[in-house]
C-alpha cells in the first residue's frame, strides 16, 4: 500500500511514447498491491496501470507472470493483459527498475463478502484453471510444503512472542502435513494469492483478478482451499458453509473435481491455512516498529487451521 | 502522500449514490496530498476526485474552499470544481469525515521546471486573482506575518540542532519584517501553496491548480512572492532570472501591478521565505521518525531568504 519510486513526469512521458497509447495526461501513485509500485495513467486513448517490480519480485519470474496474464486475458479470463510497446515487448525499464503497462480493470474488491461473491469467485477459479492448461511455461509454487520447514525454523526461537506453545503446535502440524501431503492430484496454473483485495467486483458480478505474482504450477484443488480459507470464514473466524459450498460448488460446474481432489481437501486447506500462517508470523516478527506497511495477524491463520483439523471430511464444506 | 481513511465499496456506492454521477466503477487511493485521503474513482460519468478531509483541514474553512473553487471554475479557472449531490450539497460526510468529490484534473505537476512553465503559471495566477475579486466569503491568512511570531518561539530552542545560530537569523529577519511590513497593497484572494506540484500541465500547457486548503485572502504580490520563490530557485539553490521574469511579465500582462507591489515584493519574498522557513522548521522538529509524511528541508528556504536580503530591488527579478 505504497508508491515506493517516484517516477518524474518528463520520464514517465518518454516512457509511454514507446507504446501506442497516444499522449500521457495523468498518472497517480495509488495504494494498491504490497510488492510494487503503481501508477494508475489515463492517456489519449484510455487508463493503464503502470506497474514498476520492487526487489520483492524476482526478475526472472515476469516474462511468466506477464506471459501468464496475456494468456489468460486471451482465453477470456478477466484479468489485466500486458501492453506490448511499438517494439513488440511488454517488460522494459522506468526508474532502475523492470516496469509494464497493463490495461485497466473496473470494479472494486469487497469488504464483506456475501455468497454471491463467492459463488462468482468459484466460477472464475474454475475458468482459469481450464484457460491455463494449455500455457506453455511454468513455475513451481516457491510457497507450498518443501518450503514450510525453513520458514518455520526461521520464527520457531521468537514464535512464543506472539502465543505460547505456538511453535509446537505449528512444528507438530508441519509433521504431519509432510508425511500426509498428497501427490498426482490434477495441477496446473493456480493464482495462489486469491485474496478478497485481489478480486474486483461492479454489483455482484465479478469483473476481474489481478495480482498475478504469486502464480505457479500446483494442485488446483490447493488453490481452491486457499479461497476457501480467504473468503468463507467471517471477521469473528466462524466458518460460513454457504459461501462454502456456493463457491465449490459454482466452480464443479464449470470444472468437476475427482474423488481424489474431493477427499483432499481439508488437508489442503491444513496446508494452505500453515502456509499464511508462517509467511504472516515471519513478517509479523520481522516487519520493523514504524514500516510503511503494517504485517497482518498470524492467529487469524490459527483458527482458520484448528477448524480443518476438526473436520471430519470435505462434507463439512457444503458438498454432498 | 497516503491514504489515511479507508473507504469500503459499499459505503462508497452509498455515499455515491446520494449525486448523480451513476454508478461507481472502481476507486483507488492515490498518493496526492500530504494533508487529506484522496481518492480517484471512475463512475459511469467520468472520473472524479473523493476527498475526506482529515484533521489538518478546520471543518469550518471547508465551505469557503469549496466555494471559492466552484467560483473559480465558473469564472474560467482551470481548478477542480465540487460536485453537488441529488440534495444540491457538495459538502457531506464519509467514514465520519468531512467529505467532498470533485471533478478530475488531467495533468502532472513538473519535476524539472522549465521556463515555459514559469510563464504559464504567471498568467494562471494572475487569472485567479482577477477571478477572486467578486468572490463574497473571504478567510484571513492564517500564516502570514501575524502568525510568524508564535512559530518562532516555538521552534527556537532546537532551532540551533538545524544550523548553528539559526535562531538569531530568524530572530533578526521577523523583527525587521514586523517592522517594514507593507499596507494598503492590493489584495484579494490569494492561493497561497502554489508550489510545482499543485500545478498541472499537459505537454508546457497549464491544465489545473489543485490544493486550495491555504487559499485566503492577502495582498496579490505576496501570493507571487510565493511563486517566485517556490518556482525560480534551481535545485543547487541559484536563482534563474530568465524563469522570474517570464513569470512577472506574463502575470503583468493579466493584470497590471502598482509600482507600490512592485517596490514591495523584495520584501514580500523574505517574508514568504521566512513563513515556508518557519513552518518547515517546526515540522523538522515535531515529525516522529518513522512517519509517514518525511518534513521538507528547512534549511532550503534560508538559501532563498539570504538571496531576497541581497537584493537591491525588484529589478534584480528580471523586471524593467
Amino acid at each position: 500500500m505504497a508508491v515506493y519510486t517516484e517516477v518524474g513526469d518528463e520520464e514517465l512521458e518518454a516512457f509511454v511514447a514507446e507504446y501506442d497509447l497516444g499522449p500521457v495526461l495523468s498518472c497517480k501513485g495509488i495504494a494498491e498491491g504490497v510488492e510494487n509500485t503503481n501508477y494508475l495513467i489515463h492517456t489519449s486513448t484510455g487508463s493503464y496501470i503502470l506497474t514498476l517490480y520492487e526487489k520483492r519480485v524476482a526478475e526472472a519470474d515476469l516474462p511468466f507472470f506477464l506471459g501468464l496474464i496475456e494468456h489468460l486475458a486471451d482465453n477470456g479470463i478477466l484479468c489485466p493483459t500486458p501492453v506490448h510497446g511499438k517494439d513488440g515487448k511488454a517488460l522494459r525499464r522506468l526508474c532502475g527498475r523492470p516496469a509494464a503497462i497493463v490495461t485497466f480493470l473496473d470494479g472494486m474488491w469487497p469488504r464483506r463478502i456475501r455468497t454471491e461473491h463467492c459463488a462468482g469467485l468459484g466460477t472464475a477459479l474454475a475458468r482459469l484453471h481450464v484457460a491455463g492448461q494449455d500455457f506453455a511455461m511454468t513455475r513451481p509454487n516457491a510457497l507450498t510444503v518443501d518450503s514450510w520447514r525453513p520458514l518455520l525454523e526461521a520464527s520457531i526461537p521468537r514464535a512464543g512472542e506472539v502465543q505460547q506453545g505456538l511453535s509446537e503446535i505449528l512444528e507438530k502440524e508441519l509433521g504431519y502435513l509432510e508425511e500426509n501431503w498428497p501427490a498426482g492430484l490434477p495441477s496446473g496454473i493456480c493464482h495462489a494469492d486469491l485474496f478478497p483485495d485481489n478480486v474486483f467486483f461492479i454489483g455482484d458480478k465479478l469483473s476481474g483478478l489481478i495480482d498475478f505474482y504469486f502464480a505457479c504450477n500446483d494442485f488446483f484443488a490447493y488453490d481452491l482451499a486457499i479461497c476457501l480459507n480467504a473468503w468463507c470464514f467471517e471477521r469473528d473466524r466462524s466458518f460460513n458453509v454457504t459461501k462454502a459450498r456456493a463457491m465449490l460448488s459454482s466452480y464443479r460446474q464449470v470444472r468437476p473435481f475427482s474423488d481424489a481432489e474431493l477427499v483432499a481437501l481439508p488437508l489442503l486447506a491444513r496446508g494452505c491455512a500453515l502456509r499464511f500462517l508462517l509467511t504472516r508470523l515471519y513478517d509479523w516478527l520481522n516487519t520493523p516498529t514504524g514500516a510503511l506497511v503494517k504485517p497482518k495477524d498470524p492467529l487469524e491463520y490459527l483458527t482458520i487451521l484448528q477448524f480443518h483439523q476438526a473436520v471430519a471430511g470435505p462434507g463439512a464444506y457444503g458438498l454432498e
